[in-house]
């Protein structure tokens, strides 16, 4: 069981605590009568993805002893037009920065995590359609 | 379009920034190989869909005029056994804090969100059966 607690503040402002006790501000924009003080609570589900998907990915490259030096995971989330305006696809581009990294290696562990272990994604697949690819800059 | 850059630091930490540009930290705990410095990327997903729901019902019951002087949403999510173990269910229970709050308005304004409104709850319940319940403490 995983659990969070989310209190309102003022405006449109919400704090959120959840298990491991850390805290995050939530904000609606100008527009929606919030004053953008923090993050838009659907941006946390294109975050939560980046970071599932890369914490898998550093830990499968870290035991395959690959030289990686650094990684960013771009995510872009198209809503529909209507409301609810859920998410209808997600895509993820993972950036791999290293020193002779293993091509195959990269592929696999991105593989491993879409299709076997990321919780976030699994859970958002149900709505959205996930795609995702990814390159190595070498450095 | 929505958009998240989520950017690789140390150990499991990463950092997540969105369009808004709000920057979010996610680890992982020390059993995993983290330092629990940050959110589970999977807490993201409970308390955005409590910062959802509960800027929807705020929304709602202020042009109501009704006199609420606090909302706390309680989420908690079950997670499947099996890898990638994804929400199946969460539940939210509002605790809805003011003075002679309409109990239709109240129903009113969580039924809009849940069925109408949160886009976060439309994301996840392709995967997570979701339920909610509501209270009313007088103060």
């Amino acid at each position: 069981m995983s659990e969070a607690k989310v209190t309102y503040v003022a405006g449109l402002q919400f704090i959120g605590q959840a298990t491991s006790g850390h805290a995050i501000v939530m904000d609606g924009d100008a527009g929606s009568g919030g004053s953008n003080t923090g993050s838009r609570p659907m941006e946390l589900l294109l975050m939560g993805i980046g970071g599932c998907s890369g914490m898998d990915i550093i830990s499968i490259l870290k035991k395959k002893k690959e030289n990686v030096r650094g990684l960013e995971i771009n995510v872009k989330g198209t809503k529909a037009e209507n409301y609810p305006k859920k998410f209808t696809d997600i895509n993820l581009e993972f950036v791999v920065k290293g020193k002779n990294i293993s091509e195959e290696a990269i592929k696999k562990a991105v593989e491993l995590s879409m299709e076997k272990y990321c919780s976030v994604k699994a859970t958002l697949e149900g709505s959205a359609k996930i795609t995702w690819g990814w390159k190595i800059i070498e450095e």
